[in-house]
């Protein structure tokens, strides 16, 4: 620090792990990213899956597809603060997320940037996410780039026609959580 | 015991578990009987799923119908004594089945011998299966009440006409199975 | 019904699973018992297990000992209705439990009349239980048999002190719930 | 290349998700690196495990210590084929392991430079592995860095002098993987 002032002292970072767009581009190119992945649930009083939450968003190609909670872990963060963080995001701070007691995911689903890996695809990545199915109890208010929080029964969750909608082929996901839950129809 | 007072001492009942029509009948009216239910599998060398096998049976009701292996655990047997008994009764002695590390199974399975209570029906009594996905990587040779044992791919496994060719729901159990393993579509 | 008043009439059986005594000894003796068994824990907000409880009670064998939340399933009843009765029959009203989404437990507990064919002993009978980790986020209030809830800290649920008060075996299954959450010790 | 020296053609990177070291340590300072861990086991016919495997090596620090089958997945490597490359590259051609059929792991390690995040410490980054169990049915033949594969009951393998001797925590783990086949002691 000179005697003109001029502050030179870095402070500390107060995202540790974000990333500028240049260092994002470049780690994408050189390993897989870690995601966690979240669907919201309404549960009745004993455990039963009543709904299932699917937001609609417009997705970084454009379009405006259905999509789930959904984000990287960060550096340095816990796998459980990074889903508590992308809840709080994706649903708003009156959504009373109940975390999973366990970290094991209900499936780990692996996007590729190319098709024909896996079911899963990611324009911009290869991903691997870790998914949980996450009861909520409070008022949902989605922000950030989602339009809007749908709530759908099993059955009509199920359907090919949404299946069709959800992003990067989370269809599939979307019927894991159901067949983990034994919701999904016969 | 006869008036010359020979002992008729009891040998040891070789099949301990075993039980006559009546008891079986008495004890299916009392409590919910416990089942193990596999559905057998080819894997590729790296784990993957290639194909699902499905037991043709004739149904206790007389239909012909597709099911999985199946049978109850028996007073005093263990659970993974009992699934390797029926995967043995069901896919004869040279299936050579890999069983599960674990005993938690991917599904619990409850059959009530009414229409309404769950997704899955069994006319005889309440049963309550675990269920477990069981490689198989030698010759199938059914015995018993089974007619014919088919291997269909994920793809084919999942499709509604399978579903409906089921035994008591299982099209839901089989889509949890293909939904664990990855493989249901979206 | 004629008018002489002799109602023959059977009225509808209030608890259709109950067992007199002698058919629930006489069913022991012919099929294993499906039982659930919860372990009540205290969550923090972002779901990391803080404490866990126990139910010092008297055994049937007349000592004091630890054990978890327990008991059968009925006839008829499905396993989330089991574990939430069992959950309000040993922790009061007032617990607030939080059922898990999915039946799938996170161990399957084989309770055998004589020791060496696993872990787990039940001098009653040999009994199958599915293990289910349950937040809860009220006040417990143990009734029946139940003389007190303790909360004990993982580190110290996990001593060989509290395994050697469990019942029956289930320092084992105590383990297994801790290492399930992650809060085992290394 | 002619002496015009022009060629700009690149051949397919034959590695392309190998990183420089420079890479990688830049890259193990933006994200969570993410890995597979694997638990080699020996099972008798009925799937109780008879056996674990763990492996002698000189760890990162020089020390040498006890740890699992353990590797990093790469850009565009799917979850399986990373266990696979790594099982091969740590036990051998010859170890014929049985994969599992879902890529769901029994523990999700989070590994962290600090002590305090949580049980794991690695001090290179920030890790996070997929822990699985791998059945091995052929001859181990350790190579790389590990000097030795020792296999242990798991009475042996659930001691705290083995604990003690596992690398960044890693007795945690494996107490987490005896608890998921049932056979942690009580």
């Amino acid at each position: 620090m000179g005697k003109t002032g001029r502050m030179t002292v870095r402070t500390p970072d107060p995202n540790p792990g974000w990333l500028s767009d240049h260092d994002l581009d470049e780690t994408r190119n050189r390993v897989p990213m870690l995601y966690v992945e979240a669907v919201p649930v309404r549960v009745d009083p004993d455990g039963l899956v009543a709904e299932v939450g699917l937001l609609l968003r417009g997705s970084h190609t454009g379009e405006i597809t259905r999509s789930f909670v959904s984000g990287r872990v960060m550096h340095g963060e816990r796998v459980r603060d990074a889903l508590m963080r992308h809840l709080e995001k994706d649903l708003g701070p009156t959504a009373f997320p109940v975390l999973p007691v366990s970290t094991v995911p209900f499936a780990v689903t692996e996007y590729f940037p190319y098709p024909g890996a896996s079911q899963f695809f990611d324009a911009r990545q290869h991903a691997v996410a870790l998914a949980y199915v996450v009861p909520v109890s409070g008022e949902c208010q989605p922000r950030q780039d989602a339009l809007e929080l749908t709530w759908l029964t099993p059955a009509e969750a199920a359907t090919d026609a949404v299946a069709a909608e959800m992003e990067g082929g989370r269809g599939a996901l979307l019927r894991q959580a159901l067949a983990h839950l034994g919701a999904l129809p016969g």
